[in-house]
């Protein structure tokens, strides 16, 4: 009984591990689609990616009460599976998010080319590392590592500013170039809420290993800087 | 042992539905604060009913853990405790778009009054009706009327379209109306994603219920249409 609990809780952790991959991969391709101008990219992450993450958030939820209801268990493995089952809607989103900015470069792609020189690409990579981190914290059961994620939280919130300000001016001084200004926002908008699923993964993480709720604890999370 | 069970699991339910009486009234008054410019409702929403609604979400998740750990519940009274905590999760990140939407209210107060015309309100009303009845369906255990607030989603998805046309060319003819317009555009993201989690919702609903996962599933969602 126990060594199949082990294995299913162990068949668990794997599929949420390609599940985190497929996302990372998802909102890598949403982006290059974006900075590449790539029409096939962005129909990549709409059509083939996201139906397979939607599919595996479904059979993740199952597994997991599955395991809730046959197996009884108590204490740090209680608190692995129901923060799996957050991790697994976390991505999910993550993967609506990536569609969102596939969609974004499919309409920006339609419209005249305008250079609009702004920080979403650095925006994009922070983005892109704290999703990876968080996903490598919950591997490596690495609470530290996920602290840090908590804390890149502001600073993509300051890149979403510094974005948002930059396109107003744009948008005032060049009229024309309203609409992809506009697209670009609502991108800047979307990498925001997958830095903020991310940051909350980082949070399930510490929560797993440290049995500590941080969630809207402000002293708890600056707890990573000494 | 078992009636005190059913009285913490009573008590569960309770606690949720404080929990989603308080994000109703902070969706309320963030819609309010904008319509009628009125910037101490905006700081209420921020400064009293945010941080009520992170605490109750914290303790909901704490109990839903307890009764897991110390109870092992079966079949449908573990649906609803693991649902209950996707609930907590969405009623929490609606009161964060409330806080946004709050937010923007404070910003266009900031600024000069353009009467801008369009169907915001409308779009407003439609979400707000749909978090109220994700809620009694709930209650009520009404997988009916869950159905109806699934399909409702369409029709804010539609709004949002229709206001961003509508904002966009305001913006293009006006350019001193584009910061305003901006703000108007991303109330319309945050009320559609007030929208999406009333729909989520909605679906946990139904599979308390009915035990039936219907997310991913268009055919499933159109069963409630004859």
């Amino acid at each position: 009984m126990q060594r199949h609990f082990e294995e299913q809780l162990e068949q668990l952790r794997e599929r949420l591990l390609t599940m985190g991959s497929l996302v990372e991969k998802a909102v890598h391709l949403s982006v290059e689609s974006l900075e590449q101008r790539n029409e096939s990219l962005a129909t990549q992450v709409i059509a083939e990616i996201e139906p397979q993450i939607n599919n595996l958030q479904l059979e993740l939820d199952d597994r997991a009460l599955q395991l809730l209801a046959l197996q009884q268990p108590m204490a740090v493995d209680l608190r692995l599976i129901t923060s799996t089952m957050k991790i697994n809607s976390d991505l999910e989103r993550m993967g609506d998010q990536a569609v969102n900015i596939a969609e974004r470069a499919l309409s920006i792609l339609s419209q005249p080319f305008h250079k609009v020189s702004i920080d979403l690409p650095r925006m994009a990579e922070i983005s892109e590392q704290m999703v990876k981190d968080s996903l490598d914290a919950f591997v490596r059961r690495d609470s530290e590592l996920a602290r840090q994620v908590v804390l890149r939280d502001d600073e993509v919130d300051q890149f979403r500013d510094k974005v948002f300000g930059e396109l107003i001016a744009c948008m005032i001084k060049v009229p024309r170039c309203i609409q992809q200004s506009l697209d670009m926002i609502l991108v800047s908008r979307n990498l925001e809420r997958i830095a903020d699923h991310a940051t909350n993964i980082a949070e399930d993480v510490i929560y797993v290993v440290e049995g500590q709720d941080i969630r809207h604890h402000a002293e708890a999370r600056a707890n990573a800087k000494p």
